[in-house]
């Protein structure tokens, strides 16, 4: 079982690489080989099989075939250009986002070896006059470039395994919460720095009010559905491989009162309330309420209160 | 005005172009130039105004950059690898159906004019296991490449109107019905042929069953509605500019009652009845039971009833 993480440097990437390196098995069989593909070199990760890191651009097809081979077995596509770069970076995000999971399709396609391939998709590609709640029959209309770059990919996903050239299944990621390390280039980012920041000592600014309803999962259980995804057979999706992972809807003020039961009342005073203009637009199509019924059937699973999405941080990152 | 019609020489581009000859203006203004595109060229129309064709392939941006130019005000997209043709060869339909509409958006990008774009799309954007009646906000599920890569357009043309790079506005079209001419290589080809046949004497086979239900409009509605389409103000399509275009749901015994009514009993015995195994699979997705809102709420208008679509072809096409 040789196992890709394409997007293997990033914050999902090395956590599912290290949860496999602790299973040590996928699908049944024993892992001999996992390779971490990134845009830059990723982190090795210590496991009990041969671990290759492997520098790739996906928007180039001859950079796509080095990374995939006959022998791979299964695929996470986890790479992309996040939603407030693709929305200032219209060419850079199509390039990436859109052109680069078909070359990856396309490598699969050619190879004739139907490779597992989960593939992640985002919320993001919720928004518009859609009646909320989102579900799993809603009509994706994104409003921002990002999203539309996943639904496309998505349509592409669907279509190439209906076709039998990939074992695909994408999941739309929930707003991850709490993220560790720096802040990425999405729009969501200050839904893991208010609670990340204050945690530490630090301060952080929340542009939004505490009734904002979004969307949300924990890395942890970000990781643990990626591989419950990819453990999935085939029939089981039905006719539409592309869905919605679990997740919980919070409003900030939910979170807050959970970051006080878990960490007391003073990490809250080092939050600022300030708007950010460069980011309204973008949050405003963000007010998301979704509910899911399909993933959850699969057996993939949200957090049970956002109070576990902080005691996650506090052992998984900086325990 | 100098209107582009990509697909000209098709059946609809062929009407649509003689509805503009007819009519002369478009959004309030004269039309000055008619342009039809075609892969192959498309056959003159008489006008008064000026009309040229010219030849062009529209996955390759050069031959693109022929057809649009800073002046060209209103673009109709057309041109298409339709659903059986696009199923049998996979890279063909994406090279025209994805890669052609990026094309066409790249253009009016990079030309900074923001034309007036109406792109077609299609009902096989639907399908699986959505529940039925498609409505607007329904999750386009195609069980068809045509329709994965029709659902792909809609998405782009939403995401470049969004931007600001073209004024785009894209219907799905209702299976036309009753197409004159010879049969394309579409799977609903019976769909007409059951009618345009035995109208004329010539014998045609049905497929599927009287109680197969489907969405249909009539040739001379379609091109109503294009042009229509293309009148709206952008700020009335919201956010979400491609809809699916007013349709009458039939089953084939309904249509049936109206060829009688209009045409009397022989032609229907002209019909034979044979299961058509290399088709089943297409048209075993498109028992289609669809209801829309928006666009009606628009202005756009489906058949009074399938009696007219039998007159409209009596009169339009062998008249």
């Amino acid at each position: 079982m040789k196992v890709l993480i394409i997007g293997g440097g990033g914050l999902v990437g090395q956590k599912l690489g290290k949860a496999l390196a602790a299973r040590g098995e996928l699908r049944g069989a024993h892992i001999t080989e996992l390779v971490l593909a990134d845009v830059l070199d990723a982190a090795p990760i210590d496991a009990p099989f041969t671990v290759t890191t492997k520098q790739c651009d996906i928007s180039d097809p001859a950079s796509v075939e080095t990374i995939i081979d006959a022998e791979t077995d299964v695929i996470f596509l986890l790479a992309a250009v996040v939603s407030a770069h693709a929305e200032e970076d219209f060419d850079f995000g199509y390039k990436i986002n859109v052109d680069g999971t078909r070359n990856v399709l396309e490598r699969c396609r050619h190879l004739g070896t139907q490779p597992v391939l989960v593939f992640t998709s985002s919320i993001a590609v919720f928004g518009g006059e859609v009646p909320q709640p989102f579900g799993d029959y809603s009509l994706p209309n994104p409003q921002i470039s990002y999203g539309a770059q996943k639904a496309i990919g998505e349509l592409l996903l669907n279509d190439y395994t209906r076709k039998g050239f990939v074992r695909g299944r994408g999941f739309r990621l929930p707003t991850i919460s709490v993220r560790p390390g720096k802040p990425n280039r999405a729009a969501s980012g200050f839904m893991s720095s208010i609670f990340r920041e204050p945690l530490q000592g630090l301060p952080a600014n929340c542009p939004v009010d505490k009734d904002f309803p979004h969307y949300y999962l924990s890395p942890r259980k970000c990781v643990e559905n990626l591989i419950k995804g990819a453990e999935l057979e085939q029939e089981a999706l039905g006719k539409c491989p592309s869905m919605t992972m679990p997740g919980r809807v919070w409003t900030i003020g939910q979170m807050l009162d959970a970051m006080r039961a878990v960490a007391g009342p003073e990490p809250e005073k080092l939050i600022t309330w300030e708007p950010q203009p460069e980011i309204a637009g973008i949050l405003d199509g963000w007010r998301m309420n979704i509910q899911v019924e399909k993933a959850e059937t699969l057996g993939l699973e949200p957090d049970a209160s956002f109070e576990d999405n902080i005691r996650y941080f506090l052992e998984d990152d900086i325990g």
